[in-house]
């Protein structure tokens, strides 16, 4: 099939490049690499050497004899974005061309607003070039999630049934996200969820848990497909982080009391999520929902976690409860719904130690690379940020 | 009380400007005027001839010795909105500064994001200025019944009380928003949601209805205070065009079966709803919603009622039904709550044969100015509109 990655130069969109392209589907990657701009901005780096995009493809193309195609698009360009996709004629298209970090876009108003006229206008503009050159191509679109914020019931999957004075109707389910980015993919499902019902596209939302690990069956064949590690405080995640910190000795560092529970899933599901969406497109005119997430963690318990394997390698770390950065609640229910994708066929990648061992050993590994002072929180959910960092 | 009008210079702002200002506040509008600019764009203007905000201003001030402040000011100028909001100190900002149309919004790609820009960057920057300078501000915002679509339950006031599977939670009422422009009222209330959550702002949703009527009290004092009366087939409302249609001898023109059914208001009670929000904010870290109408019509009940008064005054016109031009259920259930500004002491304009002959007067009077060729749809939710205009 013919696919193209909008932002498969990140984190999860490099990977799911690779995966698609190693089971025999034709890769077209769209990035305008503002990702490793934003490192420059926050003084950041991952914590494994990435390599330019042109060398990570032609080492693939060496290796596996497989092309994957490079495009620099900037999906706010609306002339750019309908030449592109008209041009290329995707049947699928794979949307996690988006600004990812909550914290960033706490910063303050102006991070706040680009990072939601990024999100919004990149998928308003790729809607409409389906619509008007692609009609039948299905977009896959990274959601998160953090859509859906902490209700005190069930989260399902993107439509909740509801009987209120005796009528009945199935509804968007309704959306409590915890920062301007969350907002942002709020948003967009809104924008996305009118366009299949005015224009018959069809659309998958992928509202993805925390993605942890860095390495997939295809990243770890050369050191030239590194994927990016992010353990910073902006655009690390979780479990990341802890390795990383475990690897310096500790502590690892958790935000407030540490109940907050999130869904989780390995990056090496993440992959193969997006290719069974693929596989099995959605109707036209449907934007079908699936919560992508494998398991329900407290942060906490992923500190003991990481600190427990930590312990059996000799290595003592304590856990630290920092004054938390967000506005969240720290204690609540939680129970989301996540059968949509095991339906077709996802076999997940449990959280084993193993997993856990060999993320520290890499944050191990490379822990010359590591900088410190990049990975206390320094961006306040009530104040923003000390540094207020001009938009790059 | 010292009220900051963002829009002020617009069809609600400015009536809401005149009818704060007799009584007895400190009003300041602040306004880009693009609104003006729009007309240009799109060859259409005003039925009634407006004058420029300084010289409505003067006649405002000499007629009643009140003095309405008047800034120049661009919302998603960011630097601006933080240096206005910290001078002015301003204790309730009601906010109509944004694209209120939905044609507009649904013209291409280029006019969507920029509608969605304009209205979400604005208010975003809006909500970080009161944080930051004024926050025990109260932020009265302008939303809209479009915001909710036509769901098979009950419309309530903001938020849905649900029971789910054993458990039960009060959430924002889910929405399902009919274009573009709809869709930017929605992600400003998910917006300003979090604002009140995080920073413990205070706010009000006004989820308006469809406007009609043209003059209040206020603007009917002196011609140089007239209002804007919009009945083109970008920026008019349906009882607006049907009068200036039955000026012109008709037909009616109603967008498919016409039994599409909606929340309406007039002029009069808005003004009078803004000020009923002021006087009776809303708690800190409280966003409250309103559902701002009066009563429930379907748009070929209102051309009915045009045509019935119409024919009272000797005047025969037809009922025409257009290909809808939108994408809308055309009979479905309808049922929306609107007991909170009631129970704050709106007492309502409910619409009557001489409000409606009133209206057709006008349109007759000024009958010459009147563009016919403005009036018919030009922009199909399907396919945008035939002239693609570029951006203003």
């Amino acid at each position: 099939m013919r696919i193209a990655i909008a932002g498969g130069d990140g984190f999860c969109g490099w990977a799911t490049a690779l995966h698609l392209s190693r089971a025999g589907h034709e890769v077209i990657v769209l990035d305008n690499l503002i990702r490793r701009r934003w490192d420059e901005e926050l003084g950041t780096e991952p914590l494994v050497p990435i390599r330019e995009p042109q060398e990570r493809i032609a080492a693939w193309r060496e290796l596996t004899g497989r092309q994957i195609e490079f495009e620099l698009l900037e999906l706010t360009d609306w002339e750019a974005v309908a030449e592109a996709i008209e041009r290329l004629a995707p049947e699928a298209l794979v949307h996690f061309g988006e600004q990812s970090s909550a914290p960033y876009s706490m910063i303050d108003a102006p991070h706040a607003a680009a990072t939601q006229v990024n999100n919004v206008v990149g998928t308003l503009n790729l809607l409409f070039a389906i619509r008007d050159a692609a009609p039948d191509c299905h977009l896959v679109k990274l959601g998160t999630m953090g859509e859906y914020g902490t209700p005190n019931i069930d989260i399902e999957e993107g439509y909740l049934e509801v009987e209120h004075k005796g009528r009945r109707d199935r509804l968007p389910y309704p959306k409590q996200p915890g920062s301007f980015y969350h907002l942002s993919k709020v948003h967009d499902s809104h924008n996305i969820l009118f366009a299949c019902r005015a224009w018959g596209l069809r659309a998958t939302d992928l509202n993805q848990g925390v993605v942890y690990n860095v390495q997939t069956e295809e990243t770890a064949l050369d050191p030239r497909l590194a994927n990016r590690f992010d353990y910073d405080g902006v655009f690390g995640t979780a479990l990341n982080r802890f390795c990383v910190q475990a690897a310096l000795g500790g502590p690892l560092t958790v935000y407030g009391a540490g109940g907050q529970t999130r869904g989780f899933i390995d990056l090496r599901d993440t992959v193969r999520c997006v290719e069974l969406a693929i596989l099995n497109p959605a109707a036209p005119g449907e934007l079908r929902v699936f919560n992508q997430f494998t398991e329900q963690w407290s942060v906490l318990e992923l500190a003991r976690r990481v600190q427990r394997v930590a312990a059996a390698q000799g290595l003592a770390v304590e856990i630290a409860h920092l004054p938390n950065p967000r506005v969240e609640a720290e204690a609540h229910y939680y129970n989301a719904a996540n059968s949509g994708l095991l339906a077709l066929g996802l076999r997940p990648h449990l959280l084993s130690d193993a997993t856990v061992a060999a993320m520290l050993a890499l944050a191990q590994r490379y822990r010359e690379r590591i900088r410190p002072e990049t990975i206390a929180p320094t961006i306040s959910w009530r104040k923003g940020s000390s540094q207020l960092l001009p938009i790059a």
